[in-house]
């Protein structure tokens, strides 16, 4: 083993992580400090300190990152209208910048040398983690224990604890689950368990967060979505913090059914897995984004946003949040977001999040032109001709040429 | 005017065209060919015979071609995942590039030197009708009388049915509408009206495929779609022809409120417009397909057609259809669904189309790697470090160099 | 004709401008403000005042714009490594959003509602020139006489001079050629003539800014170039201002026979053209450009520039610099550019522009990792193991399922 | 180590990898089966039998690849104009997946159960071999020496060549060089020595293929290259075979001092390195493949080409050349091809490949509309004001809604 003295761990204040700190201080006879942050994942952080005290951590970090995760990272990626491989909403991926940046500034405070994370050896967290953490503390070691230690079966982590004198009702925090889950304030997420025979239908009792479309009431909700700038600063008319807004929608998507996800996905480490997810607000927001953007920003920004979509997406599922390429992105796509200003009015019902109306100071939209009625002079239909003959030219004279065009 | 022998027109057998029959024989002195197209729009094409006879007509082309149209158009077009903006799944403007080329053979084998249709002068339909004509017939007339015309009003189009004995009950085919429709087996549209307001909801009568999602079944329905190389071949097993397959699932989707759409959409001609659609099967296969390929097609080949989709959807919507970048595309596109082979189970219910399963003989997807258990090196989780390590090398060397990467 | 007061014309002091100029006071009745613009096509400007007043023009505006023409238009583009279809360096494209920013910012100041430009129907400076303006002053009338008048031959245009005592030795100031030609700072280019024979070799004696490679010197000439932020500030060591860097690498290129160009393009509306081109500064920039980046950008930030690139050159090429795609391509390439820094060494000897050597404070050049010395663990070879290994999970699961790689 | 039974190793006949032979055959205690092949590197493969079986290898191939490398590899390449990072013609790249599928073919008929090559841990070769081998035969073992064993410098090559009774004359095949070299058809590269400082010119003497553009002659000399379906099948009228081409072209390049590069490149594992190339018949074919293109390819066509190569160009580098992304890029490409026929002029002069005249039959340039003289009608130029009305009017709403454009 290298010569640790002090290592920053992501501490979640479970089990796995709870073992990682006993393996850290044993493995590297190194100083353990702990992080622990709410990014909304619906735990109270606070009981991780004892916890933490009690495996004789003396460093303890317990921050709330809600309104910077929502603000600084969620946000940004919402002016993309973000989506990797068509559907999924990137819950996991977005929280892991934040942590990773946490983790590295900690372990700068705390005069640590390594930092460490109870990731798998599988998945792409350990990725952006490292990927992260690489990126801003190029010296940084780190401890990734999945990798390295021989844990890797429930029974042994167990018989770990018993050596170690673990408390397993440390694994009480999270309700029993057949299924790995991640929460932040934009997803929860499930892998493993039944859900690894694609064909298996997801049992109703796995979710949390959202009722079904079945269960959701009978009347529909109406809300009005402000936007500044790409960004949604209020709901019904009532300023919200980005994170309150996110925390809102997560409760009236949930009550109507609404962002449930059930997907395979090719992982950056070279697999497929499946995975549900399910993503309330996030969907609402979507939706909401698209709506405000269609009325106010002009189709070929819209057009190049929609073709470097995908990649961003990219870019983000992999891990690489600090890379120059993501800057790169994030000017262009925050370049178009100036006058994405206005109101989108959506209709919540039993698993549909529906645009009913858009409205905007900034709107392009200009119904003196696109009208079907007569008009005084606004368009000129004759424009029209010279329009398609000039489109037309180059196929006409490949035709010409007696190229075939069918 | 110039010198116009004989020109096949667009005929719908509605008023507008009829209109343009009697305008094109007084304005050009010329024959009229008409041609008349089952697409799936679902009102009887047969009628159209006796009103062209009506008007003088001598050369009246009736045809079937649903089946062509949704297995050489529809079918390719969704192995692309095709979405335009985001949003809209391009069922007006796939249609229209089979027209063209039936407008253009039919004036081939009449003799025909020009075409003509009932586009107006600010869609992005006269532009598709009139890039497909030129790209398959060089040198031919196009004639676009709402373009030349003066008769560009309801009250005007009346005065000139009642000074030349066009019977008005013609338009009575179509139910009266305040809205601007198009229809085919792939979508209905709805433009104009109140919804010329894009802040307006629009009215529940308007909608004619589709009962809205409080109206639909209280139980779900579930169904499984075959695929065949991309395309679906057979619903719960009955193999059926592509716009069979079209047909059942617009039923099975509008009868459970699926495939409603509400949007501004930025037209290829310049301006923004407020389009309402009704997609209820294209809707569904949409999700499938997403669904079939994520369990076949290799990450990489997914994600360049997802970089390339935009495009795709953008050469489409603009008319490009018969043009060699549209064929390049196809190319590409065609090359990955090789494999695009199994079944997906879906369940749909008051507007949502979910996907329960998938499963497939080609599948990507490995049990054995992706597990959260213990595996016997399938996968040996020490490769993630040199992975990572190699791929954070040009992070690390920067931030070694002083830069900032946050 | 409509009613238009005041028209501002971009006026060359030629022959064509000042038939336009005469053309327009009888055509539209109106008065004519003449702009004549220094931007390095080689030729006095001053000149252009007493024959605008000999055509009875009022407001005259003669401007040296060099400074803001290479600055603000020329060095941006080149951040992007910018050419068009492979080869053409947009020379004449870059000259024209200047020239119609200013001939609508005259128009608002000398409160005239149209302008008006010598560009011909058929080519894309009418394009480019009108985009702009409509983008920046949205009512502005356009006049192009050339698309409106009959004086489309040369025997026409002399019959006119005739007719309106237009002085015909206005046509001395460019010395006969048979070709079409364009200048500015950045390049000279040639059309029409022999040229519209794409098999027939361009002329030795049409060629005016740069040397045969054959007639350049037998040594090499050696030179330095500084970068700051992506642009060049320095040659040799002496500062310049932008302008000024240009106008000597011109120099310095033309003497070493560097920056002949012999292309068929595609233009915007239609057609393929034959042009020539010099650009004997611009070549020595391209190539001195991507090998300062070569040292200090970012790799993924160096690809996705070049996969943005075609489509920021296709925007130029097109006229669309005063859009919103445009601006969203800058800041994406603009935001890599700060560490872009250092000196370029490169050989200029009979056409070739050599780079041979390039070094920078903010290189990523790590000697120490690239060394095929045996080297003390900035690098571990043994993480190349892992990193192709999972990059080749995918195409090994797919094998493994009997698909087919060759 | 793992229980190999039986390796086929890429074995040049060189110094390290009679080294490697030897190794193999110690560490892994198994049969080596050697395959030495002719792609134009510009030595005897003969003398390598004798070699191997000095080393008392058994299985020997020798073979002369030189035609399917270029006909399946570089020609379908070079139909891309394919560039990586603006400069580097993929020389070394485009080889390395006929190698591989060769080895794996081989391993195939004599029952190997791994593969092994002398590449070293910190380049890209590694990376390309094995992702070949992996996609082409998934459970294949791959040796890769450089990653295992520590004879890390020359010092320890040439003691253990000393234990080993291996005839130090092997090395002498290669003449001496500071430079760590890789020749093929294509191209012949340098790497290492004084070109690790990338300030530093390369010397005169390390060249081989070319004639410094000093040295070459003072009279230039014209070519005629004639293209079917993209790629050359004639020099002067003269059909060639694709190897036979590009033989011929490398002769006459190098003679004329073309196709030196000396650039600093992006790895695929993360680091910068510094290569200098020649490329004299690739260098020639890249400019004239543009011109026949220019000449006969659609814009749109061409374009979109120009957008993906970047891609295709990053997938060949890296090593991806059997899989799906490679395979789907290629069917766009070559679906471009079909009338990409005709004839090239070039003049070779010193350092310079110009394109002086194209012609084909299947040309789209249409003199009777690009000319500047006057037309009867085959293009319109009123057409043009429509056409940049329209796609100025998205660009007119927006300022008219007070957005500034500049």
């Amino acid at each position: 083993m290298s010569d640790v003295k002090k290592v920053v761990l992501a501490y979640s204040g479970g089990l796995d992580t709870s073992v990682i700190v006993k393996w850290l201080q044993e493995t590297y006879a190194c100083e353990v400090v702990t992080f622990t942050a709410d990014i909304g994942q619906g735990e109270e952080v606070e009981p991780a300190r004892t916890k933490a005290q009690a495996l004789g951590v003396k460093e303890i970090y317990i921050e709330d990152l809600r309104e910077e995760f929502v603000r600084d990272y969620v946000y940004p990626m919402f002016r993309a209208n973000t989506i990797y491989e068509g559907e999924y909403l990137l819950g996991t991926s977005i929280a892991r910048p934040l942590i990773a940046k946490r983790l590295i500034e900690i372990a700068n405070e705390t005069g640590a040398d390594a930092i460490s994370h109870g990731a798998t050896g599988k998945g792409n967290d350990q990725v952006r983690f490292e990927l992260g953490a690489y990126a801003l503390k190029p010296g940084v070691k780190v401890i990734a224990p999945w990798r390295e230690w021989d844990l890797n079966s429930r029974e042994k982590l167990m018989a770990y604890c018993e050596d170690n004198d673990i408390p397993v009702d440390f694994s009480k925090s999270k309700k029993k689950s057949p299924y790995s889950m991640d929460a932040n304030l934009l997803h929860i997420s499930y892998e493993g368990g039944i859900l690894e025979d694609p064909w298996a239908e997801a049992e109703e009792e796995m979710w949390r967060w959202s009722v079904s479309p079945e269960a959701a009431p009978d009347q529909p909700t109406y809300i009005e979505l402000t936007y500044e700038k790409g960004d949604v600063v209020a709901i019904d008319g009532e300023s919200l913090k980005p994170h309150e807004v996110l925390a809102k929608l997560n409760k009236l998507g949930g009550d109507n059914g609404i962002g449930r996800l059930d997907i395979v996905e090719n992982r950056y480490v070279g697999m497929k897995s499946r995975g549900c997810y399910e993503t309330p607000g996030g969907t609402i927001l979507l939706r909401a984004h698209r709506a405000i953007e269609s009325l106010t920003l002009d189709r070929e920004a819209a057009h190049l946003k929609d073709e470097l979509m995908p990649k961003y997406a990219k870019v983000i599922y992999n891990g690489y949040w600090w890379s120059p390429e993501r800057r790169m992105l994030q000017a262009a796509i925050d370049e178009t977001q100036e006058f994405v200003n206005g109101v989108v009015r959506m209709k919540l019902y039993k698993g549909n999040a529906i645009v009913v109306g858009r409205q905007s100071e900034q709107s392009l939209f200009d119904e003196s032109i696109a009208t079907f009625e007569d008009d005084a002079g606004a368009y000129d239909q004759k424009d029209a001709e010279g329009f398609i003959k000039l489109n037309a030219l180059r196929l006409r004279i490949a035709a010409g040429k007696g190229r075939s065009a069918s």
